[in-house]
């Protein structure tokens, strides 16, 4: 049998004359890109930029809608109505859609970004307000979120296709949820474990929760980080072992029916 | 011989706790609406109901994009290279169309805001440059200019119809172009000589410019104003004067081969 | 005995091209000004003018920051450091405090706005961070608050004056407290009930709670709003009724000590 | 007789999560430090930091206020009012002085950033807004400028000191005004040649024109970059040629009477 699973990253976050991440040395490691749309970061002409980098480079791209919080990077919980949501992702599906047609490209999937993420993946009202904006943008779009959340679970519902992701550097309470960062082992620091339980998630299809207990998880995406030499030298690691063991890598596309 | 013209104004102004504008009182009394497009005016909330109403009263519905200065309203004549205008375009554009599609209406056309308007008319880079975002963008869209400019010509560069123009309160230049503000005699403020040269524009294709010339005009569609009481009525004389001639309202896909 | 009481109001809310309150209507029936500081509303321009307009008609002038959210006016509760907060009051402080130089006043006090507020009527550490920045950037401020508030508590610690201020439409719970705006019985919409309810805080130093108790409250200030006719009769209403029993109507500095 | 100089360079224009300039790398190596102030760079956080750094360093500390274009980083002309322009001076020296007082310094001096700079070099009436404002808010603030400018004669026309500065990477056209960077031998590019042009302005008061002609320059304080290691050694190399010919480096305000 053949494993396949997707490598997802953050890009084009800068900014005007601000630059962050490293968008040409992640692009090459990765098969699906979640690209900013002017909110939380980004703006047009570095997401005319990004549409170029990635068309080029022949991976997948997807919007990466957040909170109109630049200010915070979208990092900090907002308290907003479903509709200001609703609202909110809709103008950036249809800012950063734009941007694809030139270059004759199609929007693969939508992943909500940081702070508007984690409220969605618990807060059923947001996630149901995410989803049928984006089913209504383009039902062919995939949502890209944890495969235990409110989101997987709203995304359904307005009939999207969930393409789920996991964490290589992040512990799971045994309800498939993550263990929230202020939490001891929260974080999963040593590389050779991380690697060995994505390994486990993608050809078992289950991880080892922080209890102790082997709970069911599906990785359809990793989701990895390309902020400096030590990220991209651990999305490299990955890269190698997985494909050591005939794991391929294919974007969203390729792996979720 | 049946005329038609369009009546344009602009729409969706309001800004969060903000409103500008008279939307639901000036919606009856045109054929075209130029929506913002958040960034000189407009936010994804007040996009989302500026297409139910319009949508509502079966209006045409078009782009209104400007400059990135709330503070400003886009009023202000920012130095942006042709690369940066086009990103800004190709930007608002994307967002106000995605707000377009459950509704089950499409864009009609394109018309600057502001200063980025201004200054289109007689920059061609610029003019260019916004020409061709719109067309990579859907060169189906019309842009709506003044004749006597770079952005008419630049849009027929690129392969765009163009919706011409006219101001009823404006003086002309023999050249077509618009006689500066500032300039002695440049509002026409009598009420009954504004309409009167309309009705010479639409019906005998000619104005009389400010040095008392007769020059050619062509007048697809007229601009109007929404904003206060004395705006409405004037509207109100300029459809009663049009169809009273059996001059036909109409929006511009109707007027514009 | 004369019982004194400063009516304070939400002043200098426009920004760019838009238009709120009703500024120059409600100054001439207030004591105290709370001027917007171009974060959650207003702008350069409108702080110029708002001081303007204070300094002519002889009213004290307070600051009040808010959250960085222009879209949302400051009213949507955003997960802010106590860092954070602390650098948005110093810097709206430091702005305000610029425009009152030349019209040679002062600033009497400091009111944050919206979720700002009601998040730091609750968080003690927003509350310390908001109380330390007002008194480092100058300890001679006054800070209006509701008197059951970690706000108040805060502000003590940090060695400022509280200005303790009261709402005549809202009721109050056993502790103090604001009801929630989403329980029954919240608002006072009775007027002449409200009137009476602030004539006995003022005189009394009393208010009924919503479940039937007579608790301590000191009124120092009433919160009032220009917003609309109906809002501006009100306060008007309170005018007349308070200066017919003889209670004073006096600034902040004139009743705290 | 004993030569002075100072060296101004611009700190304080990170943004969020986004980091610009090496401002721990540059701060060393400079007399005076240019700290944006919110509008085109800079936020409430980056102020209070770039203070403590400025603080404990013991260097001297201006405003930079620029244009609300954080997009183009105020790089941008901006068709701007000169009541426009005032406020947004006024709004920005408040803002960053009041981070300012906990720290015990004082500001020493305001220097426009930009395209603000720019501009209000040549245009009278937006110099002259500047210099009023600057005065207006603290009329000890030395206003740091080229000095064959309008700023530098609206500086001094409202009284304010003025602070020449210099360029050492620039050619100058015989009336003293930097030649446009769009022309054929405006950068100098040899750094030997530049600091030779350096030590000329400083001990002779004299540089040589891009045609030729020596022409009298006064040199208060020389504007210089720390965005990368090249720029960093260039100001090394500055430093060590100055003080090797007992050139002191000091602050402006030890430098202008």
């Amino acid at each position: 049998m053949t494993y396949r699973v997707d490598l997802n990253s953050d890009l084009g976050e800068s900014f005007g004359a601000y630059r962050i991440g490293q968008d040409q040395a992640i692009i090459p490691l990765i098969t699906s890109a979640n690209v900013a749309c002017g909110y939380h970061a980004g703006d047009p002409l570095v997401m005319e930029k990004t549409c170029q980098l990635v068309t080029k480079a022949g991976i997948a791209m997807g919007a990466h809608p957040g909170f109109p919080d630049l200010i915070g990077f979208g990092r900090r919980n907002l308290q907003v109505s479903p509709s200001e949501v609703a609202a909110y992702v809709t103008y950036q599906l249809g800012a950063l859609e734009a941007f694809t047609r030139h270059h004759g490209i199609k929007l693969q999937h939508v992943k909500p970004h940081g702070a508007l993420y984690n409220m969605a993946t618990k807060d059923k009202d947001l996630a149901t307000a995410i989803a049928e904006s984006v089913a209504r943008f383009d039902d062919k779009l995939l949502l890209l979120c944890p495969g235990a959340s409110e989101m997987a679970l709203a995304g359904q519902a307005a009939g999207l296709r969930i393409a789920k992701e996991v964490f290589a550097d992040r512990a799971y309470e045994k309800d498939g949820s993550l263990v929230a960062r202020t939490k001891e082992g929260a974080m999963i620091t040593d590389e050779t474990l991380a690697i060995n339980r994505l390994i486990q998630m993608i050809t078992k299809g289950t991880v080892t929760s922080i209890d102790g207990k082997e709970i069911p998880i599906q990785a359809d995406s990793i989701c990895v980080h390309g902020d400096g030499p030590k990220a991209l030298a651990f999305v490299q690691k990955i890269r190698t072992s997985l494909t050591d063991l005939d794991i391929q890598l294919a974007p969203l596309t390729e792996i979720v029916s």
